[in-house]
């Protein structure tokens, strides 16, 4: 039986989450459901987007995908069901997957299509539960919706390269768990324009010029403790997303603050690379 | 096998909610255990009840829903097992499932009995489970319990009809993820005594004067987006639970800020209809 | 098929816990997952431990553990695998299974040591995941580890007794989703130093003289409601995790705050206990 997962910006408090759980296994009592996210930030596209294309990838293929944010139907908002990279998203057509499918060119999309849909102001209850499950039960595309080829794209996620390719502006586009700040810069983006070169990371008033592939890479364990870097120091890392971030090591938002705030870094603000 | 939801005010961080699903699959190896929430404000016996109202009904018949609000018993405050509607509920006598109990009569209503309880500070793990496995295994209610007959109502969910029939006089009794306030008004109680007339719904200064079925009812998808309504507008809906609600189009807690917040509404503010 | 549990301070909107699940599916069908908690404040490594002992207990025999907190391996922060009172954890060498070790003798620990690691900042995924359905299938500690004797203790969990057994000298571990204050001194190290005397507890400046097993013990249900104590009053509890805890009955952090803001007590302040 396949899996469906749900990232959605309903939080864990209101009674969204257990219903659309309730629908499925009403109709699919073999289901295995798995909760990537239900804290998207209300109505946030990018953030739903950078969670999505770094969970996905880790389901086998054939997962189901509900994505659950902005998802009322309208003239400009159409739902959509994508096949890429071997995995199904049933989502509004808001660009949530457009990380995933501006790396890879989705073998179907179609606008969804069923008999009789419910028009109320739940459809990932009401609509994407069922397309859900027609799928899981081993249903094709075709039968839900109609051939639809205006997938939104979201711009915020290139990053631009100026100055002959000697400077990546990029920006921050999302805040872990940990305060830590995650651009938009991918490793196979910086490489390809680095070609070898010594560089300077600049945000605000921070300045790096070395990336880590590991938090604790900062450390040097052959010192003794009270002369090495610890917690509390910055680092640049290509995170487990590839994605360049600016992070505190061992950093608790409750005492020292993370990266976000000490840094004074928030979503949009400026991260810029210069080549020498 | 049947399912067994949770719903409580345990939060997500402590160690309660694994306890208890270690303590259910030690029972049941094959459970399908679904969290409904953990994150009910503490011994908040309405929000519970909301919450638990609006998602059951999406559960298959025979589903077994643990409700761990204000468990402890007491003389007062019996622990009791419910058959209603089809699903069965293990809880305190403390009103949580009075929604639920107002609009279908119970089938069967027992005060829990089993032989040798825990009087301990964690009923839910320590009763509520061992009901919950023995209806799960197909045991019936009379063998964990004797008849009962004195459910607690609540009575905050009631709205009160003045003026002839002229007005409702309801209020707050919900706030959900993204702000949006929902009153005690259901639908068939407001069309029972609208009977077609026009209405304005006034809470404190704001009036409404329409209600809708979604939320992007309110955006005439022909006019340009300049001159649209949009993000940041005000509606009254009749939301999934089929309650009034008055929601902020696409708020966002972090930014703008929700309906309550905009409002300035709050729990057991009231929210007045008049019909002409 | 065995379970695997999930205790890591990723909190819960991040891709972290998502992707985590979706490469043990991938692994293995027929996976059991349960959350633990993901809510442990970020590298707190008492708060992990708290939670993990009181709640690894209610799993079957067998069950894996895996624990993310502060697990990125350096020379001082092995991996390892431990078998301890039947069950299984997967975790750094930070102290984090300290509190069950202290109590039961492990079976097994080894280093992990597997071919071919991935180095990187997200080791949850790359290594405990392997090792955990490693055992899932069956397999033994040998093959993904060697042994290894230099289990972390946390010092901060246990107690010191002063003037000639007539006082202990205890502090705050942990404070739970209700603002509960929770000590280090469990109920048999009390027991043990108690030998039937009377005794006072003092946390600044509040005192109590009596212990009880249940929240409403304070509650005398024989006077009228208007003469009883009830919600917002102090006691002290063997709590379900058998530590003495300060506790407000119903305390409710949004509105009259809980024993931790109204004692004024935190993380590591002291709670003393003298015997007469």
């Amino acid at each position: 039986m396949a899996i469906i997962t749900l990232t959605t910006d309903f939080g864990l408090k209101d009674h969204f989450v257990g219903a659309l759980k309730g629908t499925i296994y009403r109709e699919l009592a073999d289901a295995t459901i798995v909760d990537i996210s239900h804290q998207v930030s209300p109505f946030n596209i990018q953030e739903c987007a950078y969670i999505l294309e770094n969970s996905y990838k880790s389901f086998p293929d054939g997962t189901i995908h509900i994505v659950g944010v902005d998802s009322e139907p309208t003239p400009e908002n159409q739902h959509i069901a994508v096949l890429v990279d071997g995995h199904y998203f049933i989502s509004a057509n808001n660009g949530v997957i457009s990380l995933i499918t501006s790396e890879k060119q989705p073998e179907k999309v179609v606008q969804v299509n069923i008999p009789n849909p419910i028009h109320g102001s739940f459809p990932v209850m009401d609509v994407f539960v069922q397309v859900a499950c027609h799928i899981a039960r081993g249903g094709t595309l075709e039968v839900v919706g109609r051939p639809f080829n205006q997938l939104r794209e979201l711009r915020e996620f290139t990053p631009t390269v100026t100055d002959n390719g000697n400077k990546i502006i990029g920006s921050v586009i999302y805040i872990d768990n940990y305060g830590n700040v995650v651009t938009n810069i991918h490793k196979n983006f910086f490489e390809a324009y680095r070609k070898g070169r010594s560089f300077e990371i600049q945000a605000r008033s921070t300045k790096v010029s070395r990336i880590h592939n590991k938090y604790s890479d900062i450390i040097n364990f052959e010192l003794d403790k009270s002369q090495r870097k610890g917690a509390g120091d910055l680092l640049a890392l290509f995170n487990s997303a590839s994605y360049i971030e600016l992070a505190i090591y061992k950093s608790d938002l409750n005492t020292v603050g993370g990266a976000s705030t000490l840094l004074g870094l928030d979503y949009r603000d400026t991260v810029t690379i210069s080549f020498d």
